[in-house]
């Protein structure tokens, strides 16, 4: 995941201009067009905006489900047909944006992030939804197709999802896109504890890239479901009748994911934090303890150069009694060494009493 | 405990399946049945969820009481029979909910966390209930059965709770779920004082695991346990009447005792922290000093050993009274010796007067 | 001070018991009756429980002034006589509490901590106080009597005590329970300026204890303080007219102390952090100055001491120019000290100017 | 960018005195004086004061764009015209003022902070904007000109800028404003990524220099920023309808904007501080791996130098069999060498199982 | 600065006491009594708290500067004649105060904080206003006349001052005491880019002492000022009309500062805190830097070392071949010395290969 990933025009463009995706040709996106009323399915996995212009005039409720990079000119004829606000059209171009909803007079406007796991890398896109008196259009450019259980639910008619309005819909779509975060976060979160295992028990440096790869990750996860949270609330305290009261209730179930998928990402990055700390200290707790020991080592063996030093002396006054006398001992040779075994053994008793060793 | 403790659905999912809890067989839970009246008590510890039918067109105060892990097929009966909504059904057996509360049109549901300390260990399980007009459903699946107390209080008479209605009957499990946590708090203040002292008089390595250890313990214990003072000033704040003015008294009791517990949790948090430092610098204050002293004796030793090398030196011309004469005065052998002793004691004395030593 | 001061029951017991307190004799406690008008004044210094019945008939003011751990038995009395709730009752022994304000139907009952510095060591008792229409019950269980000064202020008539209701009292009371921590922050400031001095001039291992004890003391001194200011708060915002309108101008007074001494403490935490930092920093620098000086030593002998190796070799081919011409020479050995001499000068040239020296 | 940027008068000077521009030549400055109609466009690209007297008889919608320090003379001509408060132009000239918003009687007055990139650097300009009822006035200081795109589109008619009212000239302007900022971050990022990499895989002392550097930027960029937020909502909310309902909209837009903008800066921010974390933990990782090598190289022949030492020593006893006998073996040296081999071997192959190499 | 400036009473002293300021004799404070209407302007340098009482029967506005520690009993004098507070003059004399804002029936009192810069020491000393319908009375402590340019104003009539009325001199004296922290701030933010420079270039143990210094005034400076925001917005907010309209937009810019203050404040916290982290790293990078030179010194050393101990050994047996042939060789010194050369440049070659030079 990059830091900067807003798309934006250069300052001073006019407002509501699509250029950034004007030359996206139409094949990176599938229109998906679904009529539905309590009894009927309809739909056109291929369909073109000149079909959904067809479907407003039918008495059905119609789901537009936009997968890929949409071009400018079928997102232009969309708008024309549908009625959209021309500064929201431009966020559904401009990836990147901030989750957010805007009440528009005659549609609500959603923004919403979508986490996914490919390949064992976090990756994030943008998903945008229209919801109107009888239509919802919903924009994703994520890898896989993650509405497609919903469009399954609906073909098969299992639960209240056909027999209500859009904006049961829009629940069952809203519902979808934040419960892809708990896989995403459930992996984060065996991640942190396979690290915490290896910070305390064997600590590498790749221990530190992770470290700071998860921390980075839940950084950006963050800040792109951070305000999430403000969204769904204010469609949960919605007054404007958008959303039904029954609906509003299934709402508040999906706020409170919001508010644990918070808490998860706040207790994730303070877990990683204590794994950092937890880190460094068990580093240089070894390095401390690696010198500790050469330097113990080394600390043996000084006094004993010293001392067989002393007898590579070459003083040799031939009528002197102090010339070295010790080296012309019977015993001189076996002495010192007998010496040096004793030397070693106290100060190993010293180090090991002062708990040095 | 793990970081990552909610159960979930895969994303899209129909809302209200029960489908996780599938699998359990009707051993895993016990049903208590409890049909009070302020002079009669009738308790089935044993009951199925067919007698709690025959309960519920009684004309006493029920109080369901299921212990263990429910199975989908009992959940459902219960549901129909008491009217419960499938949301919060739902909720029952994902455990590792975040505590909240829901007002449903004939039922209140309640989500906490229930912690307690088997074996020294932590674990915290979760406690559903639901409270009706004249009925109370507890969930929970904890090792111990920590609504025994308010049973015998039932069964017994004693204070009020048998006069009172059955939002007096939530207040008493509420605040034996609350009050759970003084005890576990209690030990983590004795072991935190433990580390305490261990930190400042003779770190070890498990000192950091331990830390390590409590600020986790800590850290889920809040995730867990923050909510709930939100829940129980939701229920103080109610204007629905389902808690009586009296009762809202207790409750108040009740928020108080989560105040105090949020502010322990947070006490005992910079408690770890604090300890942390000082055991970072205390380790790091040991090993200088090891080093310090290790570095002091190979320094004194480095100069002598240089001594004694030049003495070992074969310089020889024979004519020339530059060669080494000291190797061939009389006292030239014991003059080394005084010099280096003299050496080795302006050394320490510099050492000394520099606070080094 | 203890980090989990709470006395509490076993979850489960009935709400409002008082057993903790079940085995304290007469002796622990003191009862202080006080009965008093504008012009009247008549204190009992070891009042009982009955006593206190006699002067609710009377139609005076009356200040029950109880200090120590009070018996459960004259604690049931009182609160009968004057009709106080169990639970505030049950939170009078229960201590440890945490500072909070109770409106009863026809008392105020308020909890409050109260610093004490005794022999240098802060301690933290709680106050509790009972606000009625014409009594004020206060207990304590401070070493010292705080109310002394208070009642020599009533007893001599001095201000305006006497002449108003007993909420002034009570006024009174509290402002002598906040003005306490003055005197326990004051010496925290002290010991905090002594202790910045020590960590900047010449930091010992009983610094880091120092810093991390009065750390503690600020962390728990926090705890109990910080919910005071609430309580006035909440006092001055009375509605219900148990405060009258003059004294709260009075209390405001007290709220500016309560804010000030959370201002203070706040200090002092920040100032306690900086010297952490401060101390840390020099500990290392002093240690690598060590270090470093040592390891010059070091290094200057080594390559002498290879140098004098050197010359200590026993390369002795009879015929050979090449086998240690030096040896031989006639100021050899001068020109090998007048070598090393100017090599220890060049290192220690060098060393001065990397500024290593 | 200096910490402290703001200009201000000694205290206790006049509120309202413009001294500090009082020695600005007419060159400094260049009026742009633009009166535009829904048909007519007139530009004056080096007006004068006087000129602007003239367009504010003449019914046309009227925008004077002033680039540059504007002298003390020329500012209080156009407050005298236009009506300006004298505290509002006060701080026109006093640079560095916080963003902000104030409501006059008959005009808007806005500071805005303008952020450039020239040449790497980040710098940060000042930008007044005067709303009235038909014009809107517009100071900057900027290196650029950063409201030539607006100019031309209302040239050009491009959009809805010219059929609007001086509310949407004054969204268009600052939108511009807003938008600077996502080139300037956009290039933090890329630097922020850049050092990322370099702090993971060859940390260099200039890396320290490059993570302070930026984040002072980010610190001093979020000061200047900050309160935009605050401004353009206030705009939103304002009820006095100096911005029509359909600008709101515009407005709303670019309130998202600055959202993003401070979501932005905090992601940098913490991800600054998390590279700090790594540089330095590889950093002392990198110095504790070349310690260790060392440390352990000096540790192999330490004994060595030990063991030749002892062989050259000269005890010589001549009738002793004790007196260095090994010396006189036929196999004595090449026995030595193979025990020293032996030696470090042993050690080396102790080190590795110890994970110390 | 001290952490503990406030003064207080021995808790349980009666409410409104000055018996702090008891001593103060007459010569310590200076009465400044001003006399003025829109055309008239009398200024009596040493007044008497008699003379005072004069101006009060006068048709004229009063102010009342009071500079320096004002005795008890002028205090008391002050306070009959005009009405104050007894607990607003017993905060007057208790210097330390937080700054505040409290509203009495007949006048407001403020306390602000007013900061200097004397002698390159930063101090803050306490102002305390009195606000009356015709009267203005100001205590300071400060070493300079703070309102010396204010009474210039006063005197030549320049501005508004005379002609407003005393809220607006209320306005113009927080005016001046609010500014007075712009050059104190600019003062710190140079020293701060000076210790910034210090840091990264040569830190020195001083530095760390300066880092010290400068964020314990900015944390007192803090502590002192960041009140003054909320007692500016409290009279900008005043319903009671003791502010005119007018003025209120002038204390809106007052606002303005104190919020920049902060702001300024809350960067050169940050902005230490950044500094701090390079110095220490800076400081551990070059400790670092000298111990991985010297290691790499004697690592150099020992193998050398080792070798010519190799050959000071006396192994001599006299028919063996294997007794040290290497000391009998032609050319065995100089090949020793070509081998120790090229190990040396191996040696070198490998660490630079490394980095480790």
């Amino acid at each position: 995941m990059r830091i900067f990933t807003k798309r934006y025009h250069p300052p001073g463009t006019l407002p509501g201009s699509l250029s950034v995706a004007d030359d996206i040709s139409e094949d990176e996106f599938t229109i998906r067009l679904i009529d539905y009323t309590a009894d009927s399915y309809v739909e056109n996995d291929s369909a073109s905006a000149a079909d959904c212009r067809a479907s407003l005039s039918r008495d059905t409720r119609t789901w537009v489900d936009i997968q890929g990079t949409v071009s400018a000119g079928t997102l232009t004829q969309l708008g024309e047909m549908f009625g959209l606000h021309s500064l929201a059209m431009e966020d559904v171009v401009s990836t990147g944006q901030r989750p957010k909803m805007e009440m528009h007079s005659d549609h609500l406007f959603i923004i919403m992030s979508l986490p996914e796991l490919t390949d064992d890398e976090i990756g994030v896109s943008q998903a945008s939804l229209f919801l109107g008196k009888d239509f919802l259009i919903t924009f994703n450019d994520a890898r896989s197709d993650p509405f497609k259980p919903l469009r399954q639910r609906l073909h098969r008619a299992i639960g209240r999802t056909r027999s209500r309005n859009v904006d049961y819909l829009l629940y069952a779509a809203l519902d979808i896109i934040i419960d892809q975060c708990f896989p995403v976060l459930e992996g984060v979160g065996e991640r942190i504890e396979a690290l915490e295992g290896e910070a305390l028990a064997h600590p590498r440096p790749d221990t530190l890239q992770e470290i700071h790869s998860i921390k980075r990750e839940l950084l950006l996860l963050r800040r792109m479901l951070w305000p999430q949270r403000e969204v769904i609330n204010a469609l949960v305290r919605d007054e404007d009748n958008w959303i039904a009261q029954e609906t509003k209730i299934y709402l508040r179930d999906c706020y409170d994911h919001t508010v644990q998928i918070m808490d998860l990402i706040e207790t994730c990055r303070e877990m990683v934090a204590g794994i950092l700390d937890i880190y460094l200290s068990n580093i240089s707790y070894r390095m401390n303890d690696i010198m500790r020991v050469l330097t113990i080592i080394a600390t043996i063996f000084i006094p004993l150069t010293f001392l067989v030093g002393v007898y590579g002396m070459n003083f040799s006054h031939p009528q002197s009694p102090w010339a070295m006398p010790e080296l012309h001992w019977y015993f001189g040779y076996p002495l010192l060494w007998l010496f040096m075994i004793v030397l070693v053994g106290v100060m190993l008793w010293i180090f090991r009493r002062r708990k040095w060793l």
